[in-house]
C-alpha cells in the first residue's frame, strides 16, 4: 500500500471513529431508556388482573418509552445523513459533536423525568416543570445539532465534498431543526394555554415531517432538473 | 485515491454505520440482560446453604437470561446474514431497522417482566400477562424482521445484489420468522389449555432451528445444482 | 469498483463486523462491572471519617471491579489474538463466539455476587457458594474460548490463514486456556483445604502469563529460526 | 486482492479494533454518568414547586455530569488524537490502554461519590475524601494516558509514522497532561487551604486549554515554517 493511500485511509478513519463513537453513545442512550421502566412489583394477590393495572400504570413510561426512543432514531438518521456530506474533520467538530451527544445521553433522564409525572396529577396539577426539562433536552440537541450544519457547512472548513449542490444541505439543514421547533412550541402552549394541548403537539410531527420530505423531495428534484 | 472510488467507498461506509449502529444496540440489550438478576440479598444467617437458596430462587432469572440471550443472538445472527446481502440503503431502510430495533431494546425489560413472575404462582394462579408480554415482543421483532426482508428483496429497491439467488433470500426469509412463530404458539396453548404447556413450547426452537437449517441446505444445494 | 472487490471487502465486513459486535458486548461489561459497587450511602454526622469507612467496606467490591476488569481484559485480547488469525467465518462460528460472549455477559452479576460476599463472613462461614459460581464462570468463558480455538484451528473450516504457523496456534490455544485453570484450582482448594487460600490463588496469574510468555517467545522465536 | 494487500489491512483492522473497543468503554462510560442522577421522588403533594425544589437538590449531581462528560469527551479527543499517529500496536500498548480504560470505567462511580456528598455539607465538613477519590481517579487517567504518550513515541517500538514530527508528538503530550495535573492542584488546596477553594480549581481548565491551544499552534507553526 502507498504511503499517501495509507494516510489518506488514516485520516478517513479518524473521522469515522468520531462517526463511530457518537453511534455507539447514541445506541446505549437509545437503549438505555427502557432502564427507567421498573418492572410491576405485586408481592401480594399476584394475579393476571393485578399485572394489567401494573403495567396500566407504567402506560405514560411507555409513550416515553416510544417517544424518545423515536426521536433519538431521528436524531441518529440526521446525524447519520449530515455525515453522509462529511469527509473531513476538525477539532471543533469533533468539541460540537461531543456537545450534541451531551443532550442525547441526558434524554434518559429527560424521559424518565417526564413520565414519571405524566400520570393524572400531570393535568390536575398543571405540571410544566418536568416537560420543560423534557423540551430543553430536545431543543438542546436541535440546537447543536443545527450549529453543527452550520459549522460542516462553512465553505471555509473545507469539511464537506466540494461537489455537494448548497441546495441540498440547506434544506436537510431546515429539515433537522423542524422537530425540535414543534417541541419547543409545547412550551407556550402549556404556560399560555394548558398543559393538555401540550402534551399532544408530538402528534403533529408525523405530519410535520410528511410535509417535509415532500417539499425537501420538490425543490431537490427541481435543483436536479436545472 | 480517486473521487469515484471515495464515494464509493463513502456509500458503503454509510451503510456499514447502520450496521454497527445496530450491533450496537444489539449488544447493549444483550449485556443490559443480566442487570435484572438481582445478587440474593441476605443479612443474617449467611451461610452457604442460605446462599443456595437465594440462588435456587434465582432459577426462573437465569432461565429467562439465557433464553433472551439466545433469542436477541438468534435475531443477530439473521440480522448479519440479511445485511450480507444487502449493498445500498434507503431512508425507509433505516426507519424499518429504528422499529426493529425497539423491540430488541425491549427486550430486557419483557425478561425481566415474565421471568420475575415465573415462580411457583405461574402455574398456581395461570399468569398469562406478562407471558404475552414476552411473546408480543418477540413476535414484533419477528414482524418487523420480516417486513425489512421483504422490503430488501424488492428488486424495486435495488437493495441486493443483482446476482444474488432469490431462492436463497426466500428461505432466508421463511427461517427467520420460524421462531417468533414457535413463541407465538404459546399464546393460544396458555390461554386455551394450560399455561404449563405453554412455558415449555420454546423448548422445541432448537428442534425447529435444525429441521429448517436441513430444509434449507437442501434446497439451496438442489438450486446451486440447477 | 470490480464486483470481485466488492465482494472480498463485504466478506471481511461480515467478519468484522461479527468481531466489533463481541467487542461492544466485551466494552459493556466491562463498564458495568462499576455499577455493582454502590456509593456508600451515609445520612447521617456525614465526615470524612464516616465516607472513608463507608469506602473501606467497599474495598472486596473494588478488588472484585479490578480482578474482573483485568479478566475480561485478558480475554478481549485473546479474543483480539484468535481473530488476528480468522480469515473466514461459518455459522457455528458466530454460534460459539455468542456462547462464549454470555460468559462474559455473565461476569458482572458473578463478580456482584461474589464481591458481596467477600467481607469477613467469607472466612468465618467458609462461604464457598459464590466464589464457586464466579470460578465456573471464568471457567466457562475459557472452555468456549478454547472450542472457538479449537475450531478456528481445524484445517476442514479453511477459517485460518493457510500460511500461519501451526505451531503459533498451538500455542495461543494453550496460552488461553491457563488463566481459566488457575481459576479452577481455587475450588478444589477452598472444598478441600480452607477458602482463605483459595482467596489469593488469582495472584499467581500475572506469574503464570510472564513464564507463559517467556516460553511462547522462545518457543516461536526457535521456530522462526527454522 | 493479493495477500500483501490483505495481511496490511488485516494488521490494520486489529489496531482499529482495538481503537473502537476503547470508544465503545468511552462511549458507555460517558452515557452511564447520567444514571447517577436519580429522577426527583416526590409522592405526596406533587407541585412545579416541589418538583423544581427537587430539581434543585440536584444541581451538584447535574455539574458532577457535566464536568465528567467534558472530561471523559476530553480524554477521548487525545485518545483520537494520539491513534492519528500511531500505525501498529504490541501486546503491551493493548494492556496500557487497559489501564487506562479502567480509570474511565471507574468514573461514573467517582463521579456519583464526589456529586453525592456535593452539598451544603461539602463546605460545613470540609469533606476531603470524595473530592480525592475524584481527583485521584482523574490524575490515574491522566498518568496512564502520559505512559501510553512516553510509549508510543518511543522510536523503539515503531508505533508512529516515521515521518511524524517529533516537536508535534512532544506537544500533544505536553498537552495531555495539563488537565490532570489542574485537578491533582485540587488536593493542596483542600488539605491546605479549604476545600471551598479547590473545589473552583476546574473553572480554570478552558482557560488552561486556551493557552496551551495557543502555545502548541505557535510552536507548530514555528515548526512549520524551519
Amino acid at each position: 500500500m502507498s504511503t499517501q493511500l495509507h494516510n489518506e485511509l488514516k485520516k478517513e478513519f479518524q473521522l469515522e471513529r468520531m462517526i463511530l463513537f457518537s453511534d455507539a453513545v447514541f445506541a446505549i442512550a437509545i437503549t438505555l431508556l427502557v432502564i427507567e421502566i421498573k418492572i410491576p412489583e405485586i408481592h401480594e394477590n399476584i394475579s393476571d388482573r393485578a399485572l394489567l393495572q401494573g403495567l396500566a400504570h407504567l402506560i405514560p413510561k411507555f409513550i416515553g418509552f416510544i417517544v424518545s426512543f423515536l426521536l433519538i432514531g431521528m436524531y441518529w438518521t440526521v446525524h447519520h445523513r449530515m455525515f453522509g456530506f462529511v469527509v473531513g474533520y476538525t477539532r471543533r467538530l469533533l468539541w460540537l459533536n461531543i456537545f450534541f451527544l451531551f443532550f442525547i445521553a441526558l434524554m434518559p433522564f429527560a424521559t424518565g423525568f417526564y413520565s414519571e409525572y405524566a400520570g393524572p396529577e400531570l393535568f390536575r396539577q398543571q405540571l410544566k416543570v418536568p416537560m420543560t426539562f423534557y423540551v430543553l433536552n430536545i431543543f438542546g440537541a436541535g440546537i447543536f445539532n443545527y450549529i453543527m450544519w452550520v459549522y460542516i457547512a462553512n465553505p471555509k472548513y473545507k469539511l464537506i465534498d466540494a461537489s455537494t449542490d448548497p441546495q441540498t444541505v440547506r434544506l436537510a439543514k431546515t429539515r433537522s431543526i423542524a422537530v425540535p421547533f414543534v417541541f419547543l412550541l409545547m412550551l407556550p402552549v402549556a404556560y399560555i394555554f394548558n398543559v393538555i394541548f401540550a402534551v399532544y403537539i408530538p402528534m403533529l410531527i408525523p405530519l410535520v415531517m410528511k410535509v417535509m420530505t415532500r417539499r425537501y423531495a420538490g425543490k431537490t428534484k427541481s435543483v436536479a432538473e436545472h
